[in-house]
């Protein structure tokens, strides 16, 4: 065949096809290379996405989640203090886990990165002290970077330091908390910080957090280590590393903790 | 208490407090500066976080976002063929929307730029062909960019054209799409693209999906104006605009689809 | 022409274009759509970029360049004590300008935002004092976000502070300074903040720094006004403003200064 | 001094101080914090920033840079074709190399990451053909991504593929190109992409340049492997690899090649 009843055919298929997807795609602009492309060149077909079956119902974990704790045992969990000890908190109604104060953080026995993680808190029933001494703990990522958890609902203190700041970074867009008696989530995605292979940093951590379905950070740049006292910074590289729960001296509760790898 | 008492109290507190605090932040390392800071120095207490009550259940909208459909009407959308006219789909059991096929689009009246949106599907419950052509709609954000609906359940396509795709330009990370006869949710963090004052791009848009509560899409670029044929790329520069829901000519429904301008 | 006929002239078509280009290109992989696409379809014609013609020799503008200073006059710059004031410093040999110590700054008259920026400079030729009191000058953009100048040469001060250093923000990757009596170079791109409507930061400024044609500073995000007490934040949104020179009390001189606006 | 008249003297300094730091740093807002911070706080002293020493003039390298080529030889180059055989182009004057056309593309022996690169080039002498076919050449990083060589001197061809181009991907911000009898100068920050340990990419590349001291690239992201034909894409996981300069029929020269791990 010659060319130009190639070309010929070529143009006359794209017209054609365009006219039918005109109510479709309603902000068609002109080509921008001098050749016009078919519908098909930019399907993408592999690789094949997988399948995850979601849950059911809110809270519950989807199919390729690794369940941390569902209500009835902490064996997913030690102590931080002392790693091969089991984590020292208690289980509750087999349905939700009590910070015992004093006896320390807990961490997860598996090692994680990149994440996105569900979690389920509650402050203590009996509302006590205010600013940092009420309802206070804390979800570290790779151990190092806290995700706060307080009881903010009618209890101020600095921005930065409220539940779901990134605690001494980033205040949280809005406060969403509700009140002690009943439950919060967060829902995070958690992206590790890269180092390079001499161990200097590459890109900081990052995080964006839902707050009972409310965002709350917007993919915001975790500019280091959660210190208590001095400036952001990264002090080392790190590979992988446990979810640490904070004991702070407060019965904060805990439910329905799952955790899917990214 | 004159001023100089009142730092001497200060310093008091902090010192008992940061022993304290010692196994609490196991990881503290040693002061990058050479004079030590004090905590307080790194409190930040304006401005103050505004509150927002969050919903009672999932699906029910906080208290700041602006309700796009309860079930009730379609108040707040008109045609896309004419916005001068009411939205041309059907309200079915006072509970959810239907597109009735053929009618055309249908936006919101209102103008979005970076927004929070939860919407709530579901594919039409006669399954039919199979495909692009099983379960078709699509979210557009600023009336451009697609995040897809399609019945993916045990339906292959395309993998930048499945359910939860932004089509054409990603794929989802994982399929996690829920049987015809089941309510499907998409939880959505939407940036807008920023444009220079001369009209170049600046920033392209950005995204992150949850569907059914599993993150689909982690906050990816998106390339360009949606196109069924052609390369991705930006064509004009614009403002806020409409959120638009696709008429593909199947009876896909909708529900609870609110708001938060971010 | 029937279907079949047109896939397979297509084909043939592609299949010969690639043999030719087969050692241009080596590493090219197998299509990742399913219909080919042609050379001409990723070509873009338009726009058509402008030309600029670059410059004779090292530190001379190019075409497109604003000239603020060439050794001749100050008519670019003011007082930024009282801006409607000549700027107080003295001009040398037809070349070069020294700082007038005690004069106080001064700045452009014109302002910019994104910009590429040329500037050469030198520490007085007498060796006085040390760290930070040697040879202390600096570039400040919109008016806020200081580029330092020091004589860093074996002149040992905080990493952050050294020439080079984004004030308090970033060391250098590392120290390019000539000798006192030589001069230096600041190759610059710069990218302005941007800020929200309603005054909220939305992208920190960034910077790319070579001195003396090595790279010193990689597009690191400037994490705020430039501070000197205090932790980095952005107190105000603001639009383009003028570039500052530093009156830091040594007689530090400058020469062939020019910015393109981007 | 007793503590508690230690802390008052610190405040008193602290106001004194900064009236006296008043007209150095004009913009400085209040304090953000509870507890005014003090200079010394924000000063970082380690590591400490290493020493390299610039080059005299233009073109040449700094005192840590690795000389790919200052004319005398190509022992840091072996043929593409057959990377156990030498370099097959020429020596002109012990002063540049000349692409001998057909003999095929030549690469380094080391292999590089992120780097910062110098090359000059000239078009050949004389000039022959037009669009692509004049003066075409090209910088390969890691192989894989290409920055074109191309005689853009008066010489219109697709934007994305003249003289400074990310080939098919970024036309250049504006044409610096100089005459054919001239040198021009490439000076780039490249940035690998990153993968993830499954193989699938973390970040992709990015890539600043400049055209004779003009910017033309401006941290652009490189969306995939340089391709003829087809969408872009990263096919493959990979780790540092070689330069690459292109044999495209035509006798581009080049001079002064030096490189800076990043």
């Amino acid at each position: 065949m010659k060319p130009q009843y190639l070309w010929l055919a070529l143009a006359t298929f794209t017209i054609s096809f365009n006219a039918q997807a005109q109510h479709q795609y309603p902000n068609t602009p002109p080509e921008v290379s001098p050749m016009p492309m078919k519908p098909e060149m930019t399907e993408i077909w592999e690789p094949e996405v997988p399948v995850v079956t979601p849950a059911k119902k809110l809270g519950d974990s989807p199919s390729d989640a690794i369940v941390l704790f569902d209500g009835s045992n902490l064996d997913q969990w030690v102590s931080q203090n002392d790693p091969t000890q089991p984590a020292p908190w208690k289980i509750v109604d087999n349905d939700h886990m009590e910070v015992v104060p004093g006896s320390g953080f807990i961490q997860t026995k598996m090692k994680f990165g990149d994440c996105q993680l569900h979690i389920e808190f509650s402050a203590p029933d009996k509302v006590e002290s205010d600013g940092q001494g009420r309802g206070n703990s804390g979800v570290f990522f790779q151990k190092r970077y806290e995700l706060q958890i307080l009881d903010s609902f009618n209890n101020r203190t600095y921005s930065n330091g409220q539940a779901a700041s990134i605690y001494k970074d980033h205040a949280p867009l809005v406060n969403a908390m509700r009140g002690p008696l009943e439950w919060n989530t967060y829902d995070v995605v958690y992206t590790a910080p890269r180092f390079k292979a001499d161990g200097r940093l590459d890109a900081p951590a990052r995080i964006t957090v839902f707050h009972n379905g409310v965002l709350v950070q917007n993919n915001v740049t975790i500019n280091g280590l959660t210190l208590y006292t001095g400036l952001h910074h990264y002090p080392e590289a790190h590979g992988d590393d446990v979810i640490t729960l904070q004991d702070h001296g407060n019965k904060t509760q805990f439910r329905n903790i799952w955790v899917r790898k990214l």
